[in-house]
């Protein structure tokens, strides 16, 4: 039983019960495994959730090694760089984003801190990039960094919120789209 | 004691305890009246749920109303226009939006499929709109209209994540950002 697994496993419970309501049990009960399996990786039901949160940030930094490693780029690639995999990340990990965004609050207070902070650190990473590009005249200038740094997440992360594996919009096109509107919304007017 | 206030105030409870673990008894102690009153209004808990949903609605169905007035006005500027008006919606309503988002699958079957329909007519008002930016030239053609729309959508929903109305960025700029973000990130792409 990897790690991974029971984390899966943890989401899927999550997302169909309710953190507040799902238990233990039922996750052991998914692996098909005694629940004293599932203590000998975590403590308590929050260890799980924690865990969680973890992964999916352990993930997005891999992620952005990869962008922050593309030495020879200017700021608007490595921008489309970040959208696209930052998408297909989301697209692919559906249950898991949906677990994190409506439960983060259900975190006890250090846990949430250590969560916000690695948030922060993805954050920073992205309105750096933003800086970079407004420096370069590639993004807009007339408008705050962060301000379309947040902007950029609600374009990379909302689909998780209406993306159906199976629907009529496919994976690929969504990722496209996402590349398309944001590398467009960040672009400077036009001089005239 | 009308209608809006009781709705509110729930509306405030949810956002604090969480849906599932509130009760009508603590909507009332914050209303300051007895739980018999509530009762004048609603039978359960869900009610008062299912009814600030329903209010959502209505408000933006107003907002909708005054976008489609708009009839000397080309689908670039009438999508200015929802922009504008349902991200200023989006801060002057933090707690419901987020109430909304985060409890619409606490909804029993029937009330959800009310809601989902409400959701409809209004999603297919803006993918009217992008239809008509696409057939005027203002709005790039070669992406899906429903797909162009959720974007639009993630970025005036989004802020309801973030934004303070004490942080440093400001309602104005917030609104001004999304406007900009979105007329370009709709954009037919340039021709070379």
């Amino acid at each position: 039983m990897r790690d991974r697994e029971v984390l899966n496993t943890a989401a899927e419970v999550f997302a169909r019960q309710g953190y507040a309501a799902a238990t233990v049990q039922q996750v052991a009960d998914e692996l098909g495994i005694l629940k004293g399996s599932i203590y000998y990786y975590i403590k308590t039901k929050e260890d799980l959730l924690f865990r969680l949160l973890e992964e999916v940030h352990e993930d997005l930094d891999k992620r952005i090694a990869e962008v922050a490693a593309l030495e020879d780029e200017d700021a608007l690639e490595r921008l489309e760089r970040y959208v696209r995999i930052q998408t297909e990340y989301t697209l692919a990990n559906l249950t898991k984003i949906s677990v994190y965004y409506d439960n983060l609050d259900q975190l006890s207070q250090p846990n949430r801190k250590v969560i916000l902070a690695r948030r922060k650190v993805h954050e920073d990473f992205v309105v750096d990039l933003v800086l970079r590009g407004q420096a370069e005249g590639s993004i807009d200038d007339q408008r705050d960094a962060r301000l379309i740094a947040y902007s950029i997440f609600s374009t990379i992360i909302w689909p998780y919120r209406w993306y159906r594996p199976r629907g009529r919009i496919k994976a690929a096109d969504v990722v496209e789209g996402c590349v398309e509107f944001i590398l467009r919304g960040v672009a400077p007017a036009r001089r005239s």
